[in-house]
């Protein structure tokens, strides 16, 4: 239960997703939240089996309050779902390293998204290739349709988790430089990098035959972009702003 | 205990750390998790807190067969892992997209590490304060001496936590497009976007007094190099090959 009322467009925050750690860097309503988790295409998976808890990377992805991912069928991570695990699924934007006049000042300034809830097995067949398509175009827009038809039998080796957001927060620190203010005369270099991902040009497969053009959902994939304003954009292409 | 004897370099290989999904793509040598581990700055912790599992990024760092990363002495990761508690931390590179012909064959080139172990803080106080030093010069290397020394005040609010590893493994998939045979022939678009996290110009503080030098150990922060290969550059420096 909420332990703290919320605004109709933020997340219930409790003691579970509450900022404890340098707390008025946290935001709970759904938009930012949802810019930090749209912005990106892989997270990080917290689960526990048998009392041992595993952090697992997959690319992921956000229809409305549900996050999904996916995987073999045979995965120990998708396995112990089956019946409902509860996760915490993050994401990390790495923004600039922050070099400071002291060590305790050095930081980094970042985005980050922590969402808690119980991950499920998608079992129903069309639900689930929904889903598979839904997840090619929300990286790619358009692009499922273009595709050789998954077979029965990759459906059946895959298998699509669904996760309620029940609660979510972010993180947020872009500052850049904060020295104690008795620190800012002292003759040390201070500095910020900014860090960004970006995508190189695309590398075409030299088996394709000629003439195959570029798909118009691959527009925005330009050399040097960020990706995640890539995968923003692409996610809004797909499901809007909502 | 180790089910599958390993090489002397090797990390033990267990029912939790053996790679299930896609066991191919799996790595227990030291050289190559390490390589992995200290080409990042950022890592993502599972850890579990009355059943709950939490997934937190963080900055880390490796020396030797320790994981070390810190915080406020008030988070609540930190304060539950006083005792000892279990943890994964995993870090993942994402290297490339890959655009198949079908959505089944759609994948990443990536590299990643999951390394577990026990999480104890580091409670000697030279050895806390030590520690830090080699946290800022793990990342610019030699900068500890050049700062503002840290305060008392400082120290007491920072915790350092170390985590032997006791087992670990790495994953790689970098073989970028793997269709089908079959597919190859369809008129569709296969392609790979490479994907790099680069630093941009360093942004120095505009307050800092007139003549003070850029230090040797960020020669190599120059614009547009890959942050993961300046990591490792910087790790090296400060720690040698081991």
């Amino acid at each position: 239960m909420p332990d703290v009322a919320a605004p109709p467009d933020a997340y219930p925050v409790t003691a579970r997703n509450r900022v404890k750690r340098l707390h008025e860097r946290g935001r709970y309503d759904r938009a930012a939240v949802h810019a930090i988790l749209d912005a990106a295409m892989v997270c990080h998976i917290a689960y526990v089996i048998d009392g041992q808890p595993y952090c697992t990377p997959t690319a992921f992805w956000r229809e409305g309050d549900h996050l999904y991912w996916h995987g073999s069928s045979a995965s120990r991570m998708l396995r112990a779902q089956k019946d409902g695990l509860p996760v915490c699924l993050t994401v990390t934007h790495l923004d600039s390293l922050i070099l400071a006049r002291s060590g305790f000042n050095h930081s980094v300034d970042y985005r980050s998204a922590m969402c808690f809830g119980t991950a499920r097995v998608v079992e129903d067949a069309a639900a689930k290739a929904r889903a598979l398509d839904a997840m090619i175009d929300r990286f790619y827009p358009g692009r499922a349709a273009e595709l050789r038809p998954s077979t029965e039998q990759e459906l059946k080796a895959t298998t699509v988790i669904a996760m309620e957001i029940e609660e979510a927060s972010g993180k947020v620190r872009a500052k850049g430089i904060g020295d104690d203010e008795a620190d800012y005369a002292l003759p040390i270099h201070a500095t910020r990098f900014p860090v960004t991902q970006v995508i190189g040009a695309g590398e075409p497969c030299p088996r394709m035959p000629a003439g195959v053009p570029v798909p118009p959902g691959l527009a925005g994939f330009t050399p040097g972009r960020r990706l995640d304003e890539i995968m923003l954009e692409s996610h809004r292409a797909t499901f809007g702003e909502g």
